[in-house]
């Protein structure tokens, strides 16, 4: 009998002039994630965000649980309830809460016998007859009598159900979930960035945290065909089609890393290589990104996490181009990242085995610091270094 | 009667040949957060590290609850227990099993009557006459008889108590409590770093989280004496004073950027002062980490955040040095970063209320997009801009 979801934010409100701007572009992504399930009016209300469906009637079970699912993926987005409307009158008030009771409480009441509970009344209504207190002592006798009585025990501050009730000027709302959205700052609020998406664990996650900061994401990433085969891509296209469920769209681009790195290996000391990648995935991203109008590069990086991820050589790596690089892992733990991986769905496709780019002629002990001197000498001992990596550049295909 | 702290680690243990390097960095840690609450012996032990007291006895229950608090604090560990070691023999186990029962249950049966309870038991001496099952069972009777029996009900997934059990080849072990350390890599593992430290919730977060990755940290805060009172710097100390604690130690720099900020207020558009003061402070901390060994810059910048954390800003903020910059809350969400602020203890100090650098002469409505270009012209206004850059750097103050 939902016939509305109340939608509530948080660091949006903190905005000033240009909150307006935020809450525009999160009705957009609102009305962009939910519009497959539903036909709905999406509008901003005081502070709140209100669905309701377009047509007058209510939601049916099986798109309130569709709409939950699209929520929880919208960035800006704090939490959210599916509410019952209903006019501005304590009997109205009363016959829906007890008719919802004996569904709402069903789940919790199968596995024992008694649970704690209560009722949060708000009133911004200040001419509806009863306060808050007097609400909530109504609902609770009404609900314990209609549960058959003795089966819930109020608790304040604990509880294992909570209904909430709000009275309003024009109406007044039931609601008994609270559900969990991510949070941050609704995508597109910032501009475009690129995310160098591998098929590892940690770049999926860091192009979804991105996202939560505002920025819609394209992704660039890296092969070596020949020497890697056409699963290479193919696993990374997939992870790409699933973290746009987060966003609008995001392009996949893909560059074939292999002329050069046959060159770094016939020309270049060997433990250098992996570095000497990595100053070359990071030109052609900047170039790229330059050209699909990226202002940021976002990788997955963690500090000491593998050899190219020592300071030293992060250092190394960040000198070959001069565009910001965000790295919103460079300070997580390994088990963090895989928490929000499995969280985000990500976990499963990046655990497949497939080789990589960075694998190909991969040094068997590559060093852990390289100076930024003898990396760019290194690289002056490739012929017409600056030339392949603009053809490389040239070359990018776009996936998806 | 714990005579005995096994520390168990994760990402450590995921290394390769340089393993050796970070596990006894995590060691000297250990000894160093250890050494003021008891004189203890720190010993690696296959793949775990053991703490003992220096002489055979028990260590005194405000030495247990003294080691607990400081162990929390050494990044590289992921969880430890407090244990009783024992010799390899069933009677002894059960004895002390049935001796630490009633004090380690108290605090729960004294809110029920009733809890869910099991036993863990490994044993990795196969030699031991009673396998793993075996143990368990013999110890679950034996408690179960000692707590007045029907107190304990065994749940094998999501017991409110577990008792683990260890029986190696030169003793055995029990324990009670498993407590979470924060993971990640043993400070000193990777190279120092330079944190621009603010009186905000964000930086000393950012701190936190690449001590968190291994790397040592100094501090470098700016304050506009005499627009800033000295309250400004004494609240930077006293947060750098505190999450101190998480490292051996690090040094507080103060920079006193107001003769720049005048001359930025007298030569350069008023809605640019917030960039080009960011600017600056990005200078005189390259210049200053160059100084003092630092090998990374530190902030705690989150994208959309404010008006210098535009994606634009960012880009021209960071354009203004080549040195690599570690933002670990770039992707983090505010709410997340005050949780973590709250955990290390740097919330509350953080949210008393001093004038900072960056509202000297700050403008009502700073810019929320300066291109590169046009940054780069404000400053050609300044005369002798790099010189007064590196007065400030020459008159940097050390601290603590």
């Amino acid at each position: 009998m939902y016939n509305a979801i109340i939608c509530r934010y948080h660091e949006i409100a903190t905005k000033g002039h240009n909150r307006n701007m935020f809450e525009r572009c999160l009705v957009d992504n609102i009305r962009h994630q939910t519009k497959a399930v539903a036909p709905c009016k999406v509008q901003r209300v005081r502070g709140r965000v209100w669905l309701e469906p377009k047509e007058e009637r209510d939601f049916t079970p099986g798109e309130v649980a569709g709409l939950c699912t699209q929520l929880k993926k919208v960035f800006g987005l704090e939490t959210f309830s599916p509410v019952v409307k209903l006019p501005v009158d304590m009997d109205a008030i009363r016959e829906a809460a007890v008719k919802m009771a004996p569904e709402a409480l069903k789940p919790y009441l199968e596995e024992k016998e008694r649970i704690t509970f209560r009722i949060r009344a708000r009133r911004s209504n200040k001419r509806f007859p009863l306060r808050s207190q007097e609400v909530e002592i109504d609902l609770l006798s009404a609900i314990d009598r209609a549960t058959g009585g003795g089966h819930l025990q109020l608790d304040l501050d604990n509880a294992e159900v909570t209904l909430g009730c709000e009275i309003r000027d024009e109406f007044s709302v039931l609601f008994w979930e609270q559900y969990q959205a991510p949070g941050g700052l609704p995508v597109g609020s910032n501009p475009k960035v690129l995310t160098m998406l591998s098929g590892g664990i940690d770049s999926p996650v860091a192009a979804y945290m991105v996202m939560k900061r505002g920025c819609a994401t394209d992704y660039l990433t890296f092969h070596s065909s020949p020497y890697t085969p056409p699963e290479t891509v193919d696993k990374v296209r997939g992870i790409a089609e699933h973290i746009n469920s987060y966003q609008t769209k995001g392009t996949l681009y893909a560059a074939n890393l292999a002329p050069l790195q046959k060159l770094i290996r016939d020309c270049c000391g060997e433990r250098f290589r992996t570095v000497l990648y990595r100053r070359a995935m990071f030109r052609i991203a900047q170039m790229h990104a330059e050209k699909c109008g990226c202002r940021a590069i976002v990788t997955g990086e963690a500090v000491g996490q593998v050899a190219s991820q020592t300071l030293v050589n992060m250092n190394t790596i960040n000198r070959s181009i001069d565009m910001l690089v965000l790295r919103p892992l460079v300070g997580a733990d390994k088990l963090e990242t895989i928490r929000i991986a499995e969280e985000i769905g990500t976990f499963e496709m990046s655990s497949v085995q497939v080789p990589d780019s960075c694998t190909v002629f991969a040094p068997s002990s590559p060093s852990t610091a390289v100076p930024v001197g003898l990396a760019e000498a290194e690289e002056l001992k490739i012929p017409d270094y600056a030339l392949e990596i603009e053809k490389i550049v040239e070359n990018i295909e776009k996936i998806i």
